[in-house]
């Protein structure tokens, strides 16, 4: 099929067949294809959208554009995503987690960009540990403690990444097919067998409303059902953030108290409930009970512990990670209930803090970040501190006005909305 | 306003002001928008559509992104468009015939292309009639004998031919408000006061239904009210040929006799329609008697032989002007009516015996051609000549083929079709 008749086809509202697909994708991958052509394409599927049978097509089409990570061999290799929060360190605490319920945990991460951070950061604020492994350390840390996580070393999905790269300039990132099929292509092509996703629903999320974001996780469901995944999706709150820390060291900290049955209540939450879902979906039988006790026995922190010893980092120093010199309290000017800690506030500050990054190649501050003490609902007092922010002056006055602009007080009393909203 | 934001715009189907129009389309032409984010806009009006006050300003846009020939000085300038037909020698006929009656004929027409002929093509069948004519022989010509037609020198919106290359190869030629933008920015930019517009509806026409001609015969009147011109149009029955000549030197033959009232009834139906509707948007009083007398006392041919003379023409040489050497007579194989003369069919047959182009570059032999003995609902007998084929041997097997198949002959008589279907 020529390139214009596929267009014209979407054009009309008809559905392509997955060769045809392949043939566009695969052109264009391989220089073939004018970016003009792939752009018109490309804005026909925003506003004329995709069967489930096509975006599932086009997301096997775009996961097999490059390296396929091979995870056969486990039989309960499992995997989580998160639509991107501020102060999300589920990951670090669900991976040796699910690997102590014995799942595998065997994948690779990305760094952060803009206000969320990344994984990879967060796991490099402990000294020495190796973000890079080669294959076979990978494959072998897999089989030997069922838990790693490296950065992308591989090309997964390129596809993906050429096709993001348009649609960012053409007007064409808000299409549930596309947003769909971006996310999948890399979970497919990083290999687990069962996927939980974290949709995140708020003004510090990519899903401003509960219905897009059940929209997004159907679809994502969808995908992985048609190409023989077991993906379960939770939608959860993002209006405040995740936890109290945000900034790469302040996170692991909060991760390895959550480890120890010492989390904070959301964060606990949200990671046994991840937990659960991943864990029945892979056909480990276990109960939310199970999964407490798990972290309340600190079981979770000793692989937590192994895993950190097994990629080169120094288990001694998880007491003392190195945190920013400056400590700045901001306290409360009135008496009252929190009302609002605006997420994307609080990830743009760490960021303006140095402790995240603008563009990839930015270094970035592992030590800074904000502490906070109160959450939203949560009573406070005229000159109580509110949170405590963490700097090495950089970027000290911006990032204060910013925080200053995220809260709100009021003299009524909040009702704490809900973590979890929806289960899928 | 970013060149994703007007996108983004379009996409959410919200109307674009006329300096946002302006900056997208000046930046392209300019060669500083890339053309994937032009033919992602290109598809987000396709499927949303443009209002009608957009359409206007595009337009507008468009014929103002080159020259503009300036023809305010005559005050009852006017001009004609075909969306193209086969056998269609009407701006022949009808440039003589409203100089005549008072209006200022002074435009610039294009070569054929495909299975549509061009009128610059057909003067060219007469010796010595030059079609390069300067700047100031067009406005001297224009003064002294109010009719000029000359190949298109001067770059007339250029800004359609580039969109119009892009929209080809992403499937967004279909288009309404594209489509009327793009025949109108040229109309505009040649400077006509009034101008009357032949819109072809059915098989060998680009609008295949009388609703798809209404609609883009409205967009276009639209677009011409926006920008100060008085525009008329005519929706015509383009199933069989117009006239019984197809082929340059063949319809120059026919128009001239048209012009002595000599022409086919058909043809000279369209002329003085299309005739009255420009002058009467003109402001020239005038009746359909008083044109058809200006045809048939030859007054109108007077003209003809006028502006032949004016551009080099030999006028001598029109009594006998060069056809091809051979001639084929098809026959009929039984008696009965004719039900079918497929326009498009016959448009092709002339291409192939070298009388049309596949591409621009290629030379045509203008004595090459078809005359058609019979129309639709005529009465033939079995073993009567149906056309004769002027050819030069080159393609005469294969255009024969096509003639052969364009015909159908019934057993029951057939009723006439309508030639004008509606007028707006």
């Amino acid at each position: 099929m020529r390139a214009t008749d596929f267009i014209e086809q979407k054009k009309l509202n008809k559905e392509h067949s997955k060769e045809d697909i392949r043939d566009f994708i695969m052109s264009y991958v391989a220089g073939q294809l004018p970016d003009y052509q792939v752009s018109a394409w490309l804005m026909a599927v925003t506003l004329n959208g995709m069967s489930e049978k096509e975006t599932a097509n086009l997301t096997d089409i775009m996961a097999s554009s490059g390296d396929i990570n091979d995870l056969s061999e486990f039989k309960y290799s499992v995997d989580k995503h998160s639509t991107g929060g501020v102060g999300d360190k589920t990951s670090l605490v669900l991976a040796p987690l699910l690997a102590t319920l014995g799942a595998t945990v065997a994948k690779m991460s990305g760094r952060g960009l803009g206000h969320t951070g990344g994984t990879v950061d967060k796991l490099e604020a402990i000294p020495n540990f190796r973000v890079a492994l080669s294959d076979s350390e990978f494959m072998q840390q897999a089989k030997d403690i069922s838990l790693v996580i490296t950065g992308q070393s591989k090309d997964l999905a390129p596809a993906d990444g050429k096709l993001y790269a348009l649609r960012d300039a053409t007007a064409t990132v808000q299409s549930l097919p596309l947003i769909a099929s971006s996310i999948m292509s890399k979970k497919l092509a990083g290999g687990a067998k069962s996927i939980v996703l974290d949709v995140k629903v708020g003004s510090g999320a990519f899903m401003k409303t509960i219905e897009e974001a059940r929209a997004l996780a159907n679809a994502m469901i969808s995908i992985g059902e048609h190409n023989g995944r077991n993906v379960k999706a939770v939608l959860t709150n993002m209006e405040e953030p995740l936890g109290f820390a945000i900034g790469n060291a302040l996170e692991v900290n909060e991760a390895m108290a959550t480890l120890k049955g010492n989390g904070p209540e959301d964060l606990t939450e949200l990671c046994i409930t991840l937990a659960a879902q991943v864990l029945a979906a892979a056909g480990i039988d276990t109960s939310k009970d199970e999964i407490a006790e798990t972290l309340n026995s600190a079981k979770a922190y000793k692989k937590f512990e192994a895993w950190v010893k097994a990629q080169g980092g120094d288990v001694i120093a998880l007491d003392s990670l190195e945190l920013a010199e400056q400590k700045y309290d901001l306290v409360a000017e009135k008496s009252g209930y929190i009302s609002k800690l605006d997420a994307l506030s609080f990830g743009n500050a760490v960021k303006v803090l140095g402790g995240g990054r603008a563009t990839k190649e930015d270094e970035i501050d592992l030590g800074v970040g904000v502490t906070l003490h109160k959450k939203i609902a949560d009573r406070v007092e005229q000159g109580e501190s509110l949170l405590t922010i963490y700097h090495n002056h950089r970027g000290f006055e911006d990032a204060l006005a910013i925080v200053e602009d995220a809260i709100e007080i009021s003299s009524e009393p909040i009702k704490l909305a809900k973590l979890i909203l929806e289960v899928l």
